[in-house]
């Protein structure tokens, strides 16, 4: 039976949310057993009538809080340092929690082992674009100070997420910058920008690009250093949101717009529902020897459900052995 | 008589829309005179009814290309190039071209003084926010490698553009980042975070900030350092383009959407209008001892009137002056 641990606590909304969509996955998935961390009586109420075989609970009711240093995130007692132990202790294949990012990534980094030429984890959304399209952008965070080769790394690993994903191979990759031409950006950009234009082996490479190739679709896959890849991610996000609301208010004004609104409403859920982070799924944190997804703090059981299922396929399509035999050839 | 040299070619659509706004500019602007760097033909055609004393011709048909190198952008034949050399022959206080960035940057640094204790200028555009305010971002493009009393001095310098363009003192300034911790982002942002935490003279200092709060305007200013804020200012845009489209698309699927479209359409007309370059004006750069706006690639007639406009502004409010006092007194 294939194993994932699940830190049902660190949610907005309490954990009534994860169990649900738990119980959903399990009950479609008898091959698989969800390590549960949160609080027992919680679950067993909801989980009458789940089949025993199938999970395991792990009483813990103490919330990883916002960190102020790194060692913060070593607090033995929090349900999520208790879902990385269990990880190991249990030999589950992958993680889930919507709990704090910064104490996530932090504890993924001291837990879990890095595959074989791997530098760094980095930190890796799902990004809805304005095409019909998602695409993979990592880093967004996990690394502030990069090298090089880190950016190499990431978009061998990104190719394997990619190709599990949407079952598409040689997949675009463009690099994050501030414009299009070879000699601009920092030199770590530019010298990433080499190693990568030297190893087009898996994916086509189509050099910098700028936000606006990213945004419309027209890479599948965009690597940046953290830095530059989490200020591009938030300005996406806050500016849809933003967006939306002056929509939205513009709608409310009177009768008239109102009536307006109900006449492209079903248009404008469609909209929604591609840019809602409930059908896109978690963030993976990729190069490490588990799947390790990052649901979001406000996840609902539909988000969940989800994001157990992108664990789920990313254990089916086998990508970290691959990654691993990859890695391997390419060190010796 | 104040000057402002005018490059007149180097734009999307040919000179024409800069001769008419720099007409219209005179004719409300007696005290001022245009040095104009294009087509004499062109320019005496338009202008046989301006006044002689408000304008000279410098004939120039050679457009500044995108250059692949900075030495690119040193051809002594260019507009662009004559303008800069006439900035100073012609003791002229502003310069305005909606020429390739980068030349414009470059030729700005080497051809104009520094203000005194500034140590690099910055492209410093005005930008709307999802609030009915624009905020002032610096820099978004001039320095990909910035020091810690770099963004010190920007903010200093931006603080007395936005008195003069608003008339309000003491605005809110934010330092774009990765998170809002103090303990977050890199060490450059660290280091200049308590350089300007410890200099609250003129502005309230609001700390890190992330993009959203920039994009719901928040701030009146936002510092960053060149990397940062260009891919913040890249991915505004970007994102209000797309999701303009996309809006667009939906209006346009069938009947009942476009009748829908029709009830709304003044109300969109006016988000619209918040969000046009024409209406916010160009980008200053700043830190030298002129006035120097770049107007945008794409300007028409209003776009370039409202630019000589931005340039008058920051002359008939003595900006430069007042900056190098501020800067002498400081370095005394």
């Amino acid at each position: 039976m294939k194993k994932i641990v699940f830190d049902l606590l660190n949610n907005d909304n309490g954990q009534c949310f994860a169990i649900r969509g738990a119980k959903r996955f399990l009950s479609e998935n008898p091959d698989y057993k969800l390590i549960l961390v949160g609080n027992r009586e919680m679950i067993e109420k909801e989980f009458v009538d789940v089949n025993q075989q199938q999970y395991e609970i792990f009483e813990n009711n103490d919330i990883a809080k916002k960190i102020e240093s790194p060692r913060d995130a070593l607090k033995a007692n929090s349900s999520m340092f208790e879902a990385f132990e269990l990880l190991s202790s249990q030999s589950a294949d992958g993680i889930l929690s919507s709990g704090d990012s910064a104490s996530f990534i932090i504890l993924s980094s001291l837990k879990i082992k890095r595959l074989p030429g791997i530098s760094r984890p980095a930190f890796m959304p799902i990004v809805p674009t304005s095409k019909d399209k998602n695409i993979l952008v990592l880093d967004v965070g996990a690394n502030i100070n990069v090298k090089p080769e880190y950016l190499l790394e990431w978009a061998k690993i990104s190719v394997q997420y990619y190709e599990a994903i949407y079952g598409k191979k040689n997949p675009v990759i463009g690099q994050l910058n501030i414009g299009t031409e070879h000699y601009k950006g920092n030199d770590v950009a530019k010298a990433a920008y080499e190693l990568i234009k030297n190893d087009q082996d898996k994916f086509i490479f189509k050099g910098f690009v700028e936000p606006e190739s990213a945004i419309n679709g027209e890479v599948d896959i965009l690597v940046a250093d953290g830095y530059a890849g989490n200020i591009f991610l938030k300005t996406l996000e806050s500016s849809f949101l933003a967006f939306s609301k002056m929509l939205k208010g513009i709608f409310l004004t009177n009768f008239i717009t109102k009536m307006s609104a109900l006449l492209v409403k079903k248009h404008f859920k469609k909209l929604k529902d591609r840019f809602d982070y409930r059908n896109t799924g978690g963030a993976f944190i990729v190069g490490l020897e588990k799947i390790v997804v990052k649901a979001h703090g406000g996840s609902d059981d539909l988000a969940f459900y989800n994001a157990l299922n992108q664990i789920k396929l990313a254990i089916d399509k086998n990508i970290i052995e691959k990654l691993k035999l990859i890695n391997e050839e390419n060190n010796e």
